[in-house]
């Protein structure tokens, strides 16, 4: 049995999907920009694209929803521009993020401290969350931008941005957050939570890699990352980039309609999937409270077991499952986040992230309850650390905390 | 009849190109920075298309080809990555171009300028063109970039590269080419011209809108535009697109294997419906030499009649054209180009560009002189400024310059 448990790192595209963006190949493939039949024939359907996205997340008519190519790209356009636009040419200084943000944010921050900006990186509590309240204290009369993730790609765990966004906006200073991990997986309603900027990632809600998008709040003023023939109201230019914005129209819809059903389908069988390897293995311990977790996302420790050898052994499986963020995951490095969270470094090589999808079945988590038991009690087997480990008093408690 | 011939604005994807690509959608979707076998899956296609990048330009194996968005997003990328390395944190100041760029390349530099950047705008000859030794009076010790386009869009005309990257190599200047109308139209061979620097575009040779490359010679230094997770070597982060990186790696060798013969047919169509407007209407004028066009393009002025009348006319006899880039034709503006070449105002708005591909039939270039010619006469009969004109001696030589 194939199972594919990395929907956290990207999703199958939903074959509806592809299914929709197929004609606008090889049959209708103007350039939206052009005048005649051919460059107008995909109008209906960006259109069609671009009101399923405002309906997904809520936007009213005064937001833009501007595609690009990526969430990379949507993070790197709001940090980078914000510097030019609020830094570079203006009198602020500083930008907040916390610790566990995604690649993309922590290394384009990285870059901007370089050229002078001050950057402050929140901590996370043992619950894997920024609280919103530590926000507070450091937001400055130079702070240009606080950029604050939905939910966090390796322990879906989820930030309170409703409370953050209020912060930032009694204080008069930008919010961006990386909805990334949210948006398709917990309800995301814009009218609700005050943001300016957020990014989205359609290949996390089983539309296609390559197309992102950032959600603009009244057409906030934000220098464009890309530069050129005014596409997008001139907000990103590049030619539209046609399939894909009908795919990701056709996959936010599909995954947003009836969200909280889809939830419950998907929260069982995780739970399911959870209890289970808590109730059968010594050891073992999951990373945040499940109800403020997204409902698809395990992250597991194994005492005695390195990740990298249970992704060996659930390979052959034929499991596909991970160590922390696809997008470090050649490294091999310990997760982040659970180094963040206060795990000992010998803990934090062990986590394993197993991310469900709509498209996981049953039969499937049975499956893995039982390949991964195995994997576990083989490693032990051989593992020469393993056997020094005293038990820890209290591991097999459900939703504990890493306690070290 | 329908017949596209606005190839320079976007192609159709080739129907093998569509097919090699869907199996990467919702069959091989893992993230090929996963380490199971659900990521691994994809790279033996992405080690494919890489080689079909490098042999296609004949790069060397100590060259980077990264993939990127579009050609927009490789423009951007060197402009904006220059001013940072060389300018911000270096000792120049000056970047040259030309007047007749692509708009992401002239939008950017506009706003490189807006940061204290000088620009050198290089003038065109009335052929079109800029002459190589005009570069050389205009690098200075202060010059961090030279960035020409190989082919420009709206004529076809193509630049002397080959000199004007010696001239770079000789005063130490990197040099970018914006190659986005010459891959895939003619050879490209980057053993023989010395560029650092080559932005290309898949849309441009019938692979799909969305996806671009940057080459860099010998893995030369360039901030990312885009940083992140660390893809393709930390030169550009985001997801791989895989689908578009199987297609464009199988678009540009399609297009690029044995290019002369394709290129002789193409041409042979395309000299043929030039020859026949020009033989058949009066005051009409095509722009710059044949020899040194791109096979594909004719830039035809038609005194007397707005290009957008012609638009509309040919538009509703299902032919697909365009007054020049489709990045701007929304905005209905005279044509730059032929405004740079000295033409005056009136007869810039008259351009009418047809671009073939190697999917335009014998048939097609029959049913265009036919419905070119009748919309020529409809329009004049009703035109209140074409009786007013004297006719222009000489108007009906073919490939004059535009005489005013």
């Amino acid at each position: 049995m194939h199972v594919y448990l990395d929907n956290n790192a990207t999703t199958m595209v939903d074959p509806a999907v592809t299914e929709a963006m197929i004609p606008f190949f090889s049959e209708i493939y103007g350039n939206p920009n052009s005048l005649h039949r051919y460059g107008t024939a995909s109008h209906p359907a960006i259109t069609k694209a671009i009101n399923q996205m405002y309906k997904a997340i809520n936007a009213s008519d005064n937001d833009d929803i501007i595609f690009t190519s990526c969430a990379t790209e949507s993070n790197n356009w709001v940090l980078k521009s914000v510097w030019v636009d609020k830094i570079l040419n203006g009198d602020k200084n500083h930008i907040v993020t916390t610790e566990v943000e995604h690649p993309s944010v922590l290394s384009t921050c990285r870059f901007l401290e370089e050229q002078g900006v001050k950057v402050t990186y929140l901590p996370v509590n043992d619950q894997g969350i920024v609280e919103a309240h530590t926000l507070r204290s450091f937001i400055t009369d130079k702070t240009a931008l606080v950029s604050v993730m939905w939910a966090n790609n390796e322990t879906g765990m989820i930030f309170p941005i409703k409370e953050m966004g209020q912060i930032c906006k009694e204080r008069g200073v930008l919010f961006h957050t990386d909805a990334v991990q949210a948006v398709g997986k917990i309800p995301v309603d814009l009218q609700n939570v005050h943001v300016d900027f957020m990014s989205m990632s359609a290949h996390k809600f089983h539309g296609p890699k390559g197309i992102g998008a950032l959600y603009i709040r009244n057409s906030e003023a934000l220098t464009p990352l890309l530069h050129g023939g005014e596409h997008m109201g001139g907000r990103r230019s590049g030619t539209l980039n046609v399939p894909y914005i009908v795919g990701m129209g056709k996959a936010i819809e599909l995954a947003t309609q009836n969200i909280e059903e889809k939830m419950a389908l998907i929260r069982a069988k995780r739970d399911r999937l959870e209890d289970a390897l808590l109730a059968q293995l010594e050891d073992v311990f999951t990373v945040g409270s499940r109800e403020n977790r997204t409902p698809n996302t395990i992250l597991i420790s194994i005492r005695g077991v390195e990740g990298e050898g249970m992704l060996w052994d659930l390979n052959n499986a034929l499991i596909g499952a991970s160590t922390g963020s696809a997008c470090a995951s050649e490294d091999l490095e310990a997760n982040t986040v659970m180094l963040a969270i206060g795990a000992d470094h010998e803990l934090a090589h062990t986590g394993i992230r197993l991310s469900l999808s709509r498209f996981t079945t049953d039969a499937e988590v049975d499956y893995v309850i039982e390949s991964f038991t195995k994997a576990v009690a083989r490693l032990r087997a051989i593992s020469s650390s393993y056997a020094k480990v005293q038990p820890t008093p209290g591991g097999k408690a459900a939703e504990c905390n890493i306690h070290h």
